[in-house]
């Protein structure tokens, strides 16, 4: 669906999230410097592995020395596009809906809610945080007055392609999807989706191929 | 941490929750066969590769007719080991908890939500749907007198991995993870993260290589 030309993997562009993490935790730990081979331990690849994600961002450790911890993650950061700040809506206000409102690392990494989307007459006006339940049909108002970046898509599976239609013709050209759909966008939309489904069979299939070994 | 021979590669194994969602819509359709390349052409795949990934499972279509759809969906539905019943309990019971209790797939696949634990004074003895929510200090009572297959882990990040320590001292031998952490288990307990930080974090970074490439 993506046409990007794509300068890096999306194998490293995958990994790139958990450098941060890592990046981060060590400098909470106030660890100042670290080399390709500890790093590799910590996330299980090898230090040529790491190497090479690094030197296709232009992050290049130094002989000797490895890398210096805040300005990686601060390389990371940027690249990530973590440097900057989004605007976001959250479609559909369930309990999952809810759980991302609340979670704290995104407000930390700049993401900032804005409101929320709802058809449940329960749920309109009620307020998540001092976020705010509108009924979809105030969307279009809402997306047009305001810059929206990111939107999160959490409603039900029969409504996820033409939610997702809808948000796509107001113009926002990147979307968490949570909808266990593939969801068809143009070539100038992003989507990421979070298949919770996909990883619960994942692991019924590694119990199962676990108990066949023993 | 997991050392089990990989017969299949977990590339293929990714791929076969999408496969097996696929196959559920097609037959809802009351479609009754299809071809690798019709497959293919749904998947974003090549035919070749899902004559490939099917083949690794014993799956052969039968050439000029393809695969018939009610039988290559019981296949996977089998190797993926939904054709069993799984007991399940969810430790933490925030909003995420929630979701997954009353997530609908889940039920329909044989996945049977015992309990929720949590600390927090409040929730205890509150009930999500039909799941009662229990004192974590009662968890090893719990586990002890119920055979509990998956415990899913949705606590703060500060208490990911002694929560984990815990889970797997009582004999539980898999994990579906929500907490932002790469747990560390031992050989024979499975665990499948969920990390939607990561997935928000891939999205940011597509978004600004879009832009890049405007």
């Amino acid at each position: 669906m993506q046409t990007f030309s794509k300068r890096v993997s999306m194998t490293v562009v995958k990994r790139l999230p958990k450098y941060y993490q890592y990046l981060t935790d060590l400098q909470d730990q106030h660890i100042e410097k670290i080399s390709s081979k500890e790093l590799a331990a910590m996330m299980g690849l090898t230090a040529s592995q790491i190497r090479q994600d690094l030197n296709s961002f232009g992050a290049y450790g130094q002989q000797g020395y490895g890398y210096k911890v805040k300005e990686l993650k601060e390389a990371i950061r940027k690249i990530l596009g973590l440097d900057l700040q989004y605007n976001c809506i959250i479609i559909g206000s369930g309990n999952l809906g809810h759980a991302i409102v609340n979670y704290e690392r995104f407000k930390e990494e700049g993401i900032h809610f804005k409101a929320m989307f709802d058809v449940d007459p329960d749920q309109i006006g009620k307020k998540v945080g001092d976020v705010t339940v509108y009924h979809m049909d105030d969307l279009d108002a809402f997306v047009a007055h305001h810059k929206i970046d990111i939107c999160i898509l959490s409603v039900p599976q029969k409504v996820g392609q033409e939610t997702t239609d809808r948000v796509v013709e107001l113009g926002i050209k990147a979307i968490l999807n949570f909808v266990p759909l593939d969801l068809t966008v143009p070539d100038d939309v992003v989507v990421e989706s979070v298949n919770i489904t996909d990883s619960l069979f994942t692991l019924t299939y590694l119990i199962n191929e676990e108990e066949e070994n023993e």
